[in-house]
């Protein structure tokens, strides 16, 4: 197959999408050969990956190689590709785990197969099997992940250098959400732990790990993986706090999920931990009374809006994202990074930290 | 390290315990240096492993590696160690799935974080808190079965040699797992559809796909391939029927579950269907209503047993692990198999079929 390499971001986003699809219906169709009663996971599973979003992991694993200098190719861009599915694993399972009714305007996973229970008048509990089913497709999409990438058809040895990043990138992943949910129990008020599940649950794994997957696969020497984790974990942090504060103001329209979920499932955000330090003790015992208050109206989330802007943690969160996403883009400057690479991270800069792409 | 090749099977199964605790210790060490909260993740991981038992999976596919001839190492016996850690994410997200108390006796590790929440006096809910925990070690676990055979030491060449088969085992008990959960909801009778089940979910991921892993370890011809699936596929199903007859009549101090627990969790186990089969009208609506009751008592549960006895389906189902046996022996004594590697997989058709390990 004829390759033409290209940094465009969209054009690469169309071809992980291409690979991500050919891979499933090759998955499914094997599925739908054990046993029929599969065909409804190996739907579901298309589904999910056709609704979402940006691939920012799979781009950002494509962009680490490039910036190498190395010369891609289709089974480089599908190795790349794989890191898509353990974001499907972490999407369906973190679902459960949040008890969220909907991911990307859509039922989740686990409402969807409550509904196919009910529908079918199986027996026993919808809801039980509802998780069930989520748990286990976000199961098989974590060990796809892996058979795209060994089948991706890279030589041995760029997989073999590339297995320790994509190890540590997933046991990251895992303690990152861990944390998550113990500081979430724990009802942390502190920026500094907040700051610490960003990095491990999203910022690492979301970007510098995925760099460093990139540039293992393109034989970078220690000097470039350096770079990527000056640009990456900055850059990744910045993206969680985006993520934060989309949470809380970001528009339905674009983030498929009701105005201010983060409140309603009371999530131990650094813009809540900010706000906590800053806001006087009426606002505090407001917006304390409100977290994890699956009730919440509009009203309420707007009233804990305005004490977020008025205290001033929104002005300091947005000086963090700026401040953080500086600190990247100089670590791209200083760093030795083939131009075809840098300048897809100049880019990307703006979109994580944005979200416009 | 020096390494004297052994099949006996108590051995490598202290061998597997070892290279198990190598690993676990190293990584929990990592962990905690994450972040000092995940020390009961880490302790909850090696407590786990340790309290289990009779690492089936490590052992077939090491015995697997020995049937092909090839010089066995520390490194492989490592590689086949890691398969464990597949298993420990299934029982952990199985009992998730079967809203199971117990494991082994203790608390399952749900109803561990649930118990920690509750002593921490965390907030929000404690179940929910223990589900998502459950998740996320299960997910750690599966991830660390990679890293673990990442890092066994086996050259390049076996690793890539082994991960099809790999994968295969893992895609596989997804899908048995999923027809499982399935099978329980749409409350099926068909003791051919229980088979099915009971050769994804276990019988391939127990048997078959082990010892193929170790086959593909040690650089195994075809014909072996063939060899081990005569013999893993009939003994897979017996090892499944007779985990369902001690779903029934097992002793609890040997099963560490509660007598009787596969009623109250209303499996869709072959043992059930052949007794809808040939049990009398009022026998069955006696099991129709008892299976998936949780508040079953011990009466029940030995009247619903001298149902399944007195109407033969017991009878059945022995007769059906005996002949299956009978099978899987044939194909060692037809199959060109390394002497070394067979005796060990002669010892095992009695282990597995009557669980005396």
């Amino acid at each position: 197959m004829s390759f033409s390499p290209t940094n465009d971001l969209k054009e690469i986003r169309n071809l992980v999408n291409q690979e991500l699809l050919n891979f499933v219906a090759v998955e499914n169709k094997y599925l739908n050969e054990i046993a029929s009663e599969l065909a409804t996971v190996a739907s579901a599973m298309e589904r999910f990956l056709l609704d979402s979003g940006k691939r920012l992991r799979p781009l950002f694993a494509y962009i680490g190689f490039l910036g190498t200098g190395s010369k891609p190719s289709v089974e480089i861009l599908r190795a790349c590709a794989a890191l898509e599915l353990i974001h499907v694993c972490a999407l369906m399972h973190d679902d459960v785990m949040d008890a969220s009714d909907t991911r990307r305007g859509a039922p989740a996973i686990h409402k969807a197969f409550e509904a196919l229970h009910k529908d079918q008048k199986l027996s026993g509990s919808s809801e039980q099997f509802g998780i069930s089913a989520a748990i286990l497709l976000g199961d098989l999409a974590l060990v796809w992940s892996d058979k795209m990438l060994h089948q991706s058809g890279i030589d041995s040895q760029s997989l073999i250098r590339s297995l320790p990043m994509y190890d540590e990138m997933r046991v990251e992943l895992m303690a990152g959400q861990y944390l998550d949910i113990y500081e979430q129990a724990f009802a942390s008020e502190s920026v500094e732990r907040s700051l610490k599940v960003a990095r491990y649950k999203s910022g690492k794994y979301t970007i510098e790990r995925p760099l460093h997957f990139g540039a293992a696969l393109g034989g970078a020497n220690q000097s470039l993986f350096k770079t990527y984790s000056d640009y990456g974990l900055p850059l990744g942090e910045a993206f969680q706090l985006r993520d934060d504060v989309l949470g809380i103001f970001g528009n339905p329209d674009e983030t498929g999920k009701p105005a201010g979920d983060d409140l309603r499932e009371g999530k131990r955000t650094v813009l809540l931990a900010k706000t906590m330090e800053l806001a006087d003790a009426g606002s505090k015992a407001v917006i304390k009374s409100a977290l994890g208050n699956p009730k919440l109206t509009l009203e309420d989330v707007n009233k804990i809006r305005e004490i977020i802007i008025s205290c001033g943690a929104l002005a300091e969160v947005e000086n963090l994202i700026s401040s953080m996403t500086s600190s990247a883009q100089s670590a791209l400057e200083h760093g030795e990074i083939d131009p075809v690479g840098k300048a897809a991270l100049t880019q990307l800069l703006t979109i994580v930290t944005q979200r416009t792409l």
